[in-house]
């Protein structure tokens, strides 16, 4: 079958590999539609295995089957499995979080598999990836999609269970005031649960034309264009805020000029809540975090919170995917229709999903 | 009347100064006892006025009246003022924290003058200081110390309840592990608290010898030199906390190889509350934030904690100051023996009252 494999920092290809079994316990899936992972062409290479050294949980080596966002349809399932639950042909998608399970990790055995020291991802570790024709998944890591969820929304639902996590856990509110700091794809998709769970005003601060007219579509409160010169984002802010900053603020950009404004932006007791990583280390204004008394968390893929996001996503309260998802593409032209389009029309993509 | 005065970075001046009135609603309080501004030497100028800017709350412009932790007696109350709460000759001591309290100061009306955006304190925003003979403070400022608290105790109760918020805001719970990263006095104060709230486990990083030595005393488990090349601090963390990492580590440092070693030593999930104020700003591994879901935040002043931390030394839970107060000196002699000591001798001081 065909796989987009990562060989290393920019060096992606489309190759042949061997379908895969499906052990005990685990489902066969077919993969229908993948996002793209635009952090292994880029940024944070050291979740990746390297061709010398393996990964802890998966011991496989470069390359690693790339694809941590995909849905698709049940093919098979190994022993163990319930065939009522996964029948053939049902609509699934899955949650690629990989963790020790061992007894002795606290974390694991708090459920937390998130947090374990050794957690990775499906799609990144090893273990095959959705960008591929199959891919045999542990079947507690697989999700029932219910019939009002087509496959391509179904592929969102990894992303939105991100943003979902990351605005339960900065301790957001209904009618709290937002800023959301994007510089990708991100930002856009953490807008829906903002709204969904009823911010009060949501200012976006964003560079790209193209999101910043899709976050007034779904939701945006306020839209800042952070590379513009004459932009006072704070005095926007304190404006709609009666002078007092925003409860929450969301880093999707990982940048130092996007921390900043952030910390500049809380309300006293404010809180930072980062979700993009980061590829250098920034620089820190502590005396503000002190001051203000802020609080500055932040998130790590998402902790049993997919079947409360597969919910909202059927009960329509999380709103239209349509534009969001900006191309749909073959496994074949994922290099340059997928990962490449990501980088160099930054202003025109969203989401692009592959189909194996 | 005497007056210990900062008129600029380490220019601190014993001078004559007219004695306060007693306004309606003050207490005018002797002075018996105060600690010694060490920052107003050192690093954080910024919270003073200047020569020409004179502080917002208080109008005032340097030189200002040092000394925000003392202790005293009444000596005449102004009208409206509860004579039976403040009778001639009852001990006191001073809650400094200045704000706006207006009306239109969402942090005043909800009672937590300490994020005012205007907060500051007697003692360096003006309305005087306890380095001086008198005093005279607003009624709501003042504590009843009850029989059992000695003057030099009072004298301590300041940043105690620096202390015992901070331990309160960081969201400790008794059997919580924990670090204290020290480089002052602070550090040893911090542990009264920290062992009566009931930590299962107390690091503490201090690179003074005799600050070590009374760490242990004061219900350290573990010390450690961070000066010191061999010492591998994440380790014997690691080694005491079943290799999770302790719960909550406090930085009463202020320095970059404190937030790390912090940072590094926190648990999943752990929290690192920031109290010392910062000379520089620090760099921040964002993604040790996010891979650990650490949570970063500080404290300033208090909020509302005096009542019961006075209680709390009252019954005798947070043991024995005697080796704390480590010299008592007389105002005349604050500059030299007071401010100079705690720099030059800070092997040997912990916490140096003045009794002007
Ligand atoms: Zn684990
Ligand atoms: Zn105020």
């Amino acid at each position: 079958m065909k796989a987009a494999r990562y060989h290393g920092p920019g060096d992606i290809r489309v190759e042949q590999v061997s379908e895969p079994d499906v052990a005990k316990g685990q489902v066969k899936i077919k993969v229908r539609l993948c996002g793209s992972d635009l952090h292994a062409f880029l940024t944070v290479t050291s979740i990746f295995p390297t061709v010398d050294e393996p990964n802890f949980l998966t011991k496989e080596k470069l390359p690693i089957t790339l694809g941590h966002e995909f849905s698709g349809t049940v093919v098979e399932v190994g022993e163990g499995v319930d065939k009522n639950k996964f029948p053939a042909n049902q609509s699934v998608c899955a949650e690629p979080l990989l963790s020790c399970r061992t007894a002795s990790c606290s974390e694991c055995a708090d459920g937390s598999r998130n947090i374990c020291p050794h957690a990775n991802s499906l799609g990144i570790a090893g273990w095959g990836g959705g960008l591929s024709e199959y891919i045999s998944v542990d079947q507690d890591l697989v999700h029932v999609l219910p019939p009002n969820i087509p496959l391509d929304v179904g592929a969102c639902i990894e992303p939105l269970s991100v943003a979902w996590y990351a605005v339960k856990r900065s301790g957001f509110k209904a009618g709290d005031s937002t800023l959301v700091l994007g510089s990708g794809p991100a930002s856009i998709i953490f807008l829906q649960p903002i709204r969904a769970l009823g911010a009060s005003w949501i200012g976006v601060s964003e560079p790209s034309p193209l999101r910043r007219q899709l976050a007034s579509k779904h939701g945006a409160s306020a839209l800042f264009d952070p590379l513009s010169p004459g932009v006072d984002i704070l005095q926007s802010i304190l404006d709609a805020t009666s002078g007092r900053g925003v409860d929450i603020a969301f880093d999707c950009a990982g940048v130092q000029a996007a921390l900043d404004t952030a910390l500049v932006s809380l309300k006293p007791r404010g809180v930072l809540m980062g979700i993009a990583l980061w590829e250098g280390k920034p620089v820190l204004d502590a005396n503000l975090i002190l001051f203000r008394e802020l609080t500055y968390t932040g998130i790590i893929s998402y902790d049993r919170v997919h079947p409360e996001v597969i919910q909202a996503v059927a009960s329509g309260k999380l709103g239209s995917f349509e534009d969001i998802i900006t191309s749909k593409i073959a496994i074949e032209d994922v290099v340059e229709k997928g990962f490449k389009a990501l980088i160099e029309e930054k202003d025109r993509q969203i989401k692009v999903l592959v189909h194996p």
